[in-house]
């Protein structure tokens, strides 16, 4: 949710400005807030879930800082662990087995783990941190350890080994399928992989993904953003170790609340797609996600078609192990750019038509670019489509 | 839970050795690890509290990354907040009206976020903390900013101003109660109160704290050390903004699962001490725990006076305005000295009695003191008394 910024100069960024599209009622004139990632789309599907999705902590439970002293992450609860490893193979998006499973206080405390576990020891430099651009970048104002150094398409050749590469796949803000650009020249480049969009409601999940760091986070599953937990497939045990150091270090581990409700959470995701007791009226998260998030990039493609004003990345389309189809990518972002005469800061002139939206420069694109969250509820995301429409 | 480390040296630290005593039965010959502070004697208390400490966190809850948008905090769940103030209220130990609530995944976090916020922008080099030994230190590794600069008795003088004081109150490890050491010197120094034990069970509450900055933490209020949930209480505006950018810089706020718990275990504690509608038969947590409290430092107190080999800090006692009576201190840790012949390094000796307790040397102190954990199960403390008992 942060761009890139120098040493300690945000302090007042402390309360970022509201989604405004957070539960209230939404008046003709309210500004709509598409700024962040809010995944709230989602609460229609969790209320609809019902009992079966609610997560009940006795006062007793959880109380030690300890989960699993014997593994590798010691604050990780064994039924998170294994509700994990369930959903990874249900989908088929990334190889679990012969993984250590490191949790995190959301994605957000895991890249930094990663940077952490990655950076080398034996300098006094603070390692860079690249992507290609358009990329999500992050505020590494934490640590003197890694900085941010931009663009990785800047660092090809001889150079780029001592940077590290974090790869976005799908990308945000765009979309797009990524691989490394730096790891691949030498072979022996570090890179961190954030698959957090590589869910079947997102993209056609092609085949297991096996890079050596792979970042996945609740909110963008099951869009349980306010849970604060993600996780990572490690594939070394001394980066895995590292990386669990940093966590205890920083947080003394993660909340055993939020492991708990993800948990449980994830085991009504993978029960709806598994012979069972069910019921047979379960939903299924993944089906009830690709139909809202289909329909509303229908809906914004025809907006934009209409206008003639914006245009939007090309579809992706692919066969999907999971679904058994060829189907469309419905990304969780539209990167809309402006071809509007006199337009420079697309930003800028959404804002004016009530859209707050994320400006292309802050992902070291262009600024006639935006980043649209496509993820809010339905009323918001409505409004949004009616003001695209209109702007002419 | 750390201990001062040098830079990035410390990644096999990564799995601290689990304290055997969490849910084990314990067999006559096993180590019972003591080296935490793991407040596992709570649970007993929340068994009986039953069903009216349990959670119920509906699957469509607390989904958004916000809480509280228009707050300072914008991640602080509002029930949370009415809980925490509502507690302090009742038991007298902090001024938090006309404070700001900034909340954090543990004091750990709060900690690092408070010494980023009270270190200088103008400068390149890392700003100090310091705190009189014997001092409950922190591993800093994860900053460039500010690094553990050691003693606060070395710094009187011109040079102290320069740096940070950690003032904890009752003192990790020994539970002196601590006044500013630096601070006072010039009236403008930079501290921050630790008063995580600064409640009924471990001390007299002899007035409401009124510091700059005062951390607390649910782990040693209620026990519940899993939940990860801390609070600061601030009294300027920017030091709070600053300190919510950094949770929000490091983990984009707070899970809103330990949140709620975090509500729902202080409405628990607060109802037994206020009239209402309960059944009477409430079990009060402060009463619960001075007991047990009690109990086991007039244990430890007979093994120490029956062995002759060790000695502890001379009891504290005042009025607490609290319970309204005169009591004594029952600090959540035994700081045990070792007079036997030829015992250099206590930890080490006791290690050889299957006890493993943390040394003085990591606290700035001598090595032939310990810190004990006096929160740990009944079963585990009971060995610990029996073990110490039978040392001549």
């Amino acid at each position: 949710m942060t761009t890139t910024t120098t040493r300690r100069s945000t302090g007042c960024r402390g309360s970022p400005r509201r989604p405004m599209s957070s539960g209230d009622a939404l008046s003709p004139d309210a500004v709509i807030n598409l700024e962040f990632g809010d995944p709230t789309m989602y609460e229609a599907f969790w209320r609809e879930a019902g009992e079966r999705a609610a997560a009940v902590i006795p006062g007793w439970w959880g109380m030690s800082y300890f989960s699993n002293a014997g593994g590798l992450c010691w604050y990780l609860e064994p039924e998170l662990e294994r509700e994990v490893r369930r959903v990874h193979r249900l989908v088929g998006n990334a190889m679990a087995d012969g993984y250590h499973l490191v949790v995190g206080t959301g994605t957000t405390q895991l890249f930094q783990a990663a940077m952490y576990a990655l950076a080398p020891t034996s300098t006094d430099r603070p390692v860079g941190v690249v992507s290609p651009a358009p990329y999500y970048s992050t505020d590494l104002l934490l640590s003197g350890y890694y900085r941010w150094a931009g663009d990785a398409n800047a660092f090809h050749g001889d150079h780029g080994g001592e940077n590290i590469e974090l790869v976005v796949s799908p990308n945000n803000p765009d979309g797009a399928i990524r691989e490394a650009v730096l790891s691949s020249d030498s072979g022996k480049g570090k890179a961190i992989h954030d698959l957090v969009y590589y869910w079947p409601q997102y993209t056609p999940i092609t085949s297991p993904a096996a890079h050596d760091i792979m970042l996945f986070t609740m909110s963008k599953l099951s869009g349980h953003g306010g849970t604060r937990l993600g996780w990572a497939l490690v594939k070394d045990s001394d980066v895995a170790k590292k990386m669990v150091y940093f966590v205890y270090g920083s947080t003394i581990g993660v909340s055993k609340d939020s492991q708990l409700r993800a948990a449980k959470i994830l085991g009504v995701v993978s029960d709806a797609y598994e012979p069972g007791p069910g019921d047979g009226t379960q939903l299924r998260l993944f089906d009830f996600a690709r139909r809202r998030t289909g329909e509303r990039w229908r809906a914004l493609h025809a907006a934009v078609a209409a206008t003639g004003t914006f245009s939007l990345p090309d579809e992706i389309t692919g066969y999907c192990n999971f679904t058994k189809q060829t189907v469309a990518a419905y990304p969780a972002f539209a990167w809309l750019r402006c071809y509007k005469d006199g337009v420079e800061d697309c930003a800028e002139f959404l804002r004016g038509h009530g859209i707050v939206a994320r400006g292309g420069e802050q992902f070291g694109g262009d600024a006639r670019c935006v980043r649209v969250n496509m993820m809010d509820r339905d009323a918001v995301f409505n409004v949004l489509i009616q003001r695209l429409s209109s702007i002419t």
